[in-house]
């Protein structure tokens, strides 16, 4: 049976493709989405897709994970930098969680360098847009198939 | 047609007039919706006033104050000093910022200085109590009138 | 009449005694909300204990403690370390508030040693699991009784 | 008889519109002073404005308000973040004190957060460039009117 | 036999209740051991107490506790925050250490709020006045009863 | 024709799987680029795969790669917390850069936080072991195709 | 000959005695100035005594010291937090400076506990109001009397 | 009859006169006391002068002072930058407190720029060696003689 | 025609070559202004020579320094360090802007290591005593050559 | 005649061996001056080996160590960290004075990296257990063999 | 004999012209040694133009210069700011030390602020980018005229 | 057979004995070699002794002392405060390492305080010139003697 995934998107992804297009560029989460499926079909994985302008919600699909999910892909946005909470629930979770950005996070200002998501991932990834969700869907592959690394 | 404003109030604002007032005044937030409401009709601006004690249920505001109003007005309460999350969904407006405290958030507590929300406002407006609003309101109107500056 | 008491638990609270239970124990909040429920009743003590993943349900729960309750216990699990809406709510009530951590927060990594929520607390009890609950029923006891001190 | 308000601008804000017009604008400190006069007679106040180059002039013409102004309005320019001599002056005015500057200083260098004038002030006004000195002076007339608060 | 717990006062704690009643509260020193003399009794626990204000009697008399006691109660006063080789004592100690303060040190100045005593302890209790060694016997005997948390 | 794509080892990664392998596994750096050529040949990319213990050096085939290659991908060991010459040299450098890190750098000692390398890189993977060049390699593969955004 | 001493007072001294009679006592300057010349008198002392607001005029006046007076004594109000520029010219005085401070500066915010004047005295008198000048001036007297200690 | 004032000193002050005469002086502390009580005698004030390296011992003096001394004068040597007990200890003194140093500890390491004993003292009296003492007794003969400034 | 420089001088800069010669040489600012205008002949540039005590004159003469002036050299004495309103008028000044040090004050105490002048000026010469203004004057007038680098 | 080595071990050393021996070892303190005597006499040193939990009595075996003896080795236990006294005691001392330290505490907590000790010490040895002791030994006899170095 | 002076480049000054020639200008390294040669032929100088990417190459070429030259112009690059072994080999040479920099440090990122080799340099020219060679070929001629200053 | 022990020396040591002999003593390297070559004859231990001024190639030497080495006695001068790779690489190395400096570190400039070597060192010898390294292979001989402490 194909292994679960959860990927998490924090607060104002939604907002993805229309807002600072020459930053962010086009794609909007639904299309990083389609990507995302796409990817996960290829790996024989399964994808739960949730985004939410809310920190307790996310902390609650985190928990809902447990059990359900091998493995949580989370970009929580701006909640990245300020939420001990969402690490202590990824903590929690006993399956890989990977966190990815769609910008290069070291290299703009320097509140948004630290990462308590960080704390509770395996890996990172950052600053390659909507494709990071594929790189993380990969990555993600990779070590489920080789848990004992 | 009168501009829309929406004018959105963080946690424990709620409770103004009823908590501390030796400190923070008696007027109540309802009161203080009043004042705005009054000037923004001399204005001829329209006000879509809110309150939550929720940072998601503010992020969700910001967000549906994009293509319906202006300009927003935030007193974002103690999430001025946390929320990287609602800078971001601010930074995604489009429209006139600006930032309104009660107090003088300049002569509080070390932690109280640092604001998220400044970060993304065109200016900021603190320490004049409930006619704090009033004055966002008319410099909300003047930035308006001379959007070139 | 017996004084009421909010015994209020943050985010991840919820999970107790499932998650890392050699470092937690395998108590979980039922079996804490029954030990509290037993003293509670010794020292003759209402009890209203609530849990939630939502910072702004805890704010609003903190509100609702207002003209109900004597005092509030408080273990705001991550949101401790980040939340300054959760302490200007605290700040805001005007009895009782003390502040439980089930481990020494004094002794784990930088940014827990910090606490927002004990700016507003008349006490801490940290580093004893479930049973500091017991012990903050009996200094709440204690502190209503002299409240002179 | 009219109250009178002292409006003190320090160092080089006589260069106001000539220097970086893309940034400051084009209004002149004359503009500025004219737009003041013709929104204090509204108010029913008396304007003494003045600038300097110099911090001991800057010092003196605070010295000088006392007994003859019942408010000050300050834009100290430079200064603001360097001169605790100012602060101190400010400080043994006995009327009110309100903090202008044309451009938002929270989101500029650092060294340009910090403000010494605003541990005198009742409070501050940033980021509306020349208007900001009229939110000013409706500022001053309605803490006047409600000297309680 | 009655397992013996060593309390350990440090410097100026034999001052309690001629200094400062007012935020110190009127219980001296010898009313605190006759409270905590009540409760060990009543848990069934011999008491040493004792009280200095030389650092180097408090850290022979933790020396002195290993072999007699099975728990140290220790409010080390003002070397609290200094005292590294008091830190070192504590934790050559192998049975529970519990710290306690009058005051809630976390709302204290900056200084006042590094314990190195909490390195050494698995709990702490602050903010309930002489109450809090009461509160710290009866954690002492819950943690001797359930050593396996 | 294919592009070619530089990645570059610094000090120490020649020990690879021979050291610490608990923690960095079994592969050895030969393991790693075979992997690598291996999904560069299904990508139709070119490898120029080198390891070097000096700065010098490293720098040296960063200027190599300028003409020659179209992506440089490195992994910079200890030089990446302390090198801002290796900095300034992948500035220069017109093409794509991607960091590679073997291990979860964020949760590392502070020191190990820090990434010159990252001011320069379009994006950075860490924590994935030698699958890691592997999603840097598809990371860059994608940045060619869509250079635009 | 009597030997000459500059007794140099910085910014809003002038206001002495009128400002925070609570805090800073009844004294005007020019009443500290009689007891100077009191002291000065019994010690066979010449006194020059000066108030300015402006740095630049102390400045001028230490230039004036030089060859005139044997010792400078110096309350440089707010000025002796930031002025590198008076440091370096009590620097280039040869005679004896002393630096007098009306309250204990030891006790005030943070930014009142850097003195740049201190860097060029001798010793430092803080705390004892008006009659610091006096001890000042007992000071210098020991001082000339003693000058190879 | 006579007001008495406790003259304390801290840990090394017994070496006086022996150590580094070039940079301390040749002066031994019994020169000091002899000083001391010269002047002393001319006030009417009567003295206990107290040396030891033991902290602990110096807590106890500060204790044996309440009732008996008007008046303490405080040299605790290296104590001045770590002991918060003995700030305790003098906190808790109710009479006039007077910090003295030989040597001016503003010029010093930064380690010695901070002072616990100032923060209990009206006054502070550094860098006129054993002159400083006698100083240090004029001030306090002034403040028990103005006790209301 | 000749181009202008005006080479400002600030506080204390008068009394060089009086001044610890040992350390700054014999030269006066007479001297220094000889040499420069030498040098200035030599490449057809008209120089005016200025030095003030007073940060306010300074200000104002780089506001003079517009529409006559192509150039401003500056030594602003200790004001180098904490004038940010010096930093505004040189900001100001469209002209080329060279710092110059008679010390090499990257090797002083950490204070005098932070210039706002350096914030407005092209370049920064310092460490060669009074040739400094000379090579000052040389780069000045390469830069006035090459206007386009 | 043999010259003499005061050796001098701080708080809790008096523990060594009984105390976490898979750490410190098995070796008691009475082991490491068995070794250290054995050393000394094949050097020809007398030593006087003292231990103490006191600050102040460490103080005044370095002061009794003044014109006895031509070297002290200390190991000031938890105090090599907060004891300035201490530190002054030594600063005192005339003779060779080495650092001793059985763990390598530039490992250690951030806390136990300061050493004041440190800045009055010739050498530092660290990490060798009692080891140290013997090579502090063969350290001083070089030094004192060889003065003029 | 004419004196020899090393010139000295760090790590990717080699790219200097190619690399954005809008910031750094379109003149080679091959272009400033030429500029550098001319003006040492004035001045009566001999020059050894070197140039490494290699921190070790370049400390040889420092200790090359050791009974070779009279002075060392260095450019350290990216090392100016980590390197303190380049810091000791030019503390090592005799002669006359001078830094430059093309561009101004001081406006840069702030880990471009700190320089080691500033630290073994008489002075430093930054900012007027090839020009800066030619000043400082002039500053060493000068320095070594004169030597006495 | 006699163990190995590799000898590393870091920059600029090859200098010694004509540096600065005042401060490094007449000793060179090659004087401290023969005295280490003597002492490793007495303990039967083998030496490899090297020096660099390249990081890369002590980088080298150390994967070289893999393998054929028992320790690494290692002094790397100002790479000490900089090199993370060399930390590394001694970090791969399975045998003993001892760090030594001539001079002791910790009386230095602060940036000198911080060794990245000491991270991966049993332990740590400074401030005995040549002579530490005699220690440090005394050091060595009781470590390899000592295995299991």
């Amino acid at each position: 049976m194909a292994a679960t995934v959860f990927i998490l998107n924090g607060p104002n992804l939604n907002l993805l493709g229309e807002r600072r297009p020459e930053i962010y560029g086009h794609e909007t989460l639904g299309d990083i989405e389609a990507r995302a499926r796409e990817r996960a079909l290829a790996l024989d994985l399964e994808i739960d897709f949730r985004q939410s302008n809310h920190e307790g919600a996310l902390i609650d699909a985190v928990h809902d994970a447990r059990g359900k999910a091998a493995a949580v892909i989370v970009n929580a946005g701006g909640l990245t930098h300020t939420s001990v909470a969402l690490l202590d629930a990824l903590d929690a979770f006993d399956g890989v969680v990977v966190e990815v950005h769609l910008s290069n996070i070291h290299r703009r200002a320097a509140f948004r360098r630290r990462s308590y998501v960080a704390q509770a991932a395996q890996g990172s990834i950052c600053g390659f847009g909507g494709h990071g969700y594929v790189l993380a869907l990969d990555a993600v592959h990779d070590l489920l198939e080789r848990p004992s690394r």
